[in-house]
């Protein structure tokens, strides 16, 4: 195969630090979307933006802001990992449209319409019930298209989610999770929603989260890449990727503010449980970025071809990427 | 009649001025309930507040700031009016149920938990689908419950009201609308809502905004106060009081901030159209704080006795601050 394999992982939220980094690069790991923002409103936002900003001061030889599809070439070629920014709640516009504009020339490229819970633009996965997308939502869609900021529905109800498909104008993707078909989780999808990504030019990113998988932090690597090939043939091998949803070194606070925010004075589990509170440990074939060469193995073993296997190692976001992350031609 | 009788307004947004507060003393209003949020977040809530101490400050022989019903017996003991707050949105407490209190300490006493888009707690009367009390919802509710901040639902959808009613501890308000049996306005109110309240201890205050009224503009008092004593017979005579929904000198700038905030970069008339933007001119018989011996007169006039008269024009209100503006006994 003479084209180039790129390697992109389209949701991680580590702990982030100089040695993750080098993991990375250790693993080939030419991309990352990493989650700036699970309910930081705007101005917080900019405040883990200003973070992202001394990284890339002091790590200028190992990651760099992404902001296109180019940006993934060149970190290919001068050997360092573009980083992209995404949202997982729609939190940083706050209730105002016109920030999505001034997110997107921040940098920001994925926003999830909901996290858990109601938004004002969708219907999280957790809640009894889904209106589908909010008058807000629409016309948020609709500036999400102009600009260039991807719509995410990872965390959605499948209501809302089928909605926001029919809804964008521009393909729209679940950066994170897996079909429901082969483990019905509640994040995990069904049918209906993966044939409708697929129809649309949409990406479908598996996550390595235990929660997302058959047997959990057990799940074996075989099962794993056989789901991704069942997965294949519902959507189209063109339209999936990988978005392990790593949770790198992060305390059990962090799982805390991501289930509870400032929603609840209560404790709400989210995916775990009170006796199983905080991150289950990661699979042992994904253990950190080093590791996606097991999963590019696993994809060969159960029969991708070596094209096939690009495109899902990084390739399909490529050309994502590249068709989404700006204005409409 | 021994009894005091109070006057008390549930809901005005006016353009505040001395010439209106000087209005609210010659018509003998002893308390009203102001908006003080339409769209604005904690920190522009907070200066919105700063606006009303300088008042407070400018006009000490005119209005007060009122915390509890006392504060209404000493209006009326010192020639003043009693100026309470309210949030038309939850937009205030932001994503953060921590902030109930600390409006509630600030002086808040009704937060509307919707206005007429979906909010993260609740759904408007404008979305297409309504899915009720959301997760959030139903944990700020406790909250408002404990701190005595009461859920108003007056610009709320029908099935996300009646279950806030069922869901909250106390009793809740519509402190503005009228009934749908007497003219079906999408703001106003089904027969099931105003049992609701009723059987609850609830409050719904009559609206005299035209967009509200049978024939609008041209509704007669006389209409109006039938109205008033066709809903006690529903309601009960003690769960009834006035929120006139006074919009008094507002430039149309003020109806298009209260419409589309920040939600849309287009119009939305709301309950208006293109063809009439603005506010609507108020009925002939209620202009502004003066005209409160008008709605008296029109209720003596329809048949109600001295002592349900004094309940309607604001002795049910007073009942009603006593007991729900602090915390649980």
């Amino acid at each position: 195969m003479s084209e180039v394999a790129y390697r992109i992982d389209a949701l991680q939220y580590a702990n982030w630090s100089e040695e993750i980094f080098e993991q990375m690069r250790s693993g080939g790991v030419d991309a990352v979307h990493v989650t700036i923002a699970y309910h930081e409103n705007f101005r917080e936002t900019v405040a883990n933006m200003e973070r992202w900003n001394s990284y890339f001061e002091r790590f200028p030889h190992l990651v760099f802001q992404g902001f296109s599809g180019d940006d993934v070439r060149l970190a290919r070629d001068t050997n360092r990992t573009a980083i992209f920014y995404g949202f997982q709640n729609p939190s940083p516009i706050e209730d105002d449209i016109r920030l999505v504009e001034i997110l997107h020339t921040l940098g920001a490229r994925f926003m999830q319409l909901t996290y858990n819970n109601q938004s004002l633009l969708a219907t999280g996965c957790y809640e009894a019930e889904d209106t589908g997308v909010t008058r807000m939502g629409r016309e948020v869609i609709e500036e999400m298209n102009r600009v260039g900021l991807v719509v995410d529905m990872s965390h959605s109800a499948e209501r809302s989610t089928l909605q926001a498909i029919e809804i964008s104008a521009r393909p729209i993707v679940v950066t994170h999770a897996n079909p429901g078909f082969w483990h019905p989780a509640l994040r995990n999808k069904s049918n209906a929603i993966l044939q409708g990504l697929g129809e649309t030019g949409g990406m479908l990113g598996f996550s390595m989260y235990p929660h997302h998988l058959r047997a959990g932090s057990d799940c074996s690597l075989a099962d794993f890449c056989r789901m991704i090939a069942d997965c294949a043939e519902i959507m189209g091998v063109d339209h999936i990727g990988l978005g392990s949803d790593l949770c790198q070194n992060q305390p059990d606070s962090v799982v805390e503010w991501m289930r509870v925010g400032r929603w609840t004075k209560k404790i709400d589990y989210g995916e775990g449980s009170a006796s199983n509170a905080g991150f289950p440990p990661m699979p042992e074939w994904f253990g950190d970025n080093r590791d996606f060469g097991n999963v590019e193995q696993g994809l060969l073993e159960v029969g991708f071809d070596a094209n096939d296997t690009a495109k899902i190692m990084g390739n399909n976001w490529l050309r994502f990427f590249d068709e989404n992350f700006g204005p409409h031609d």
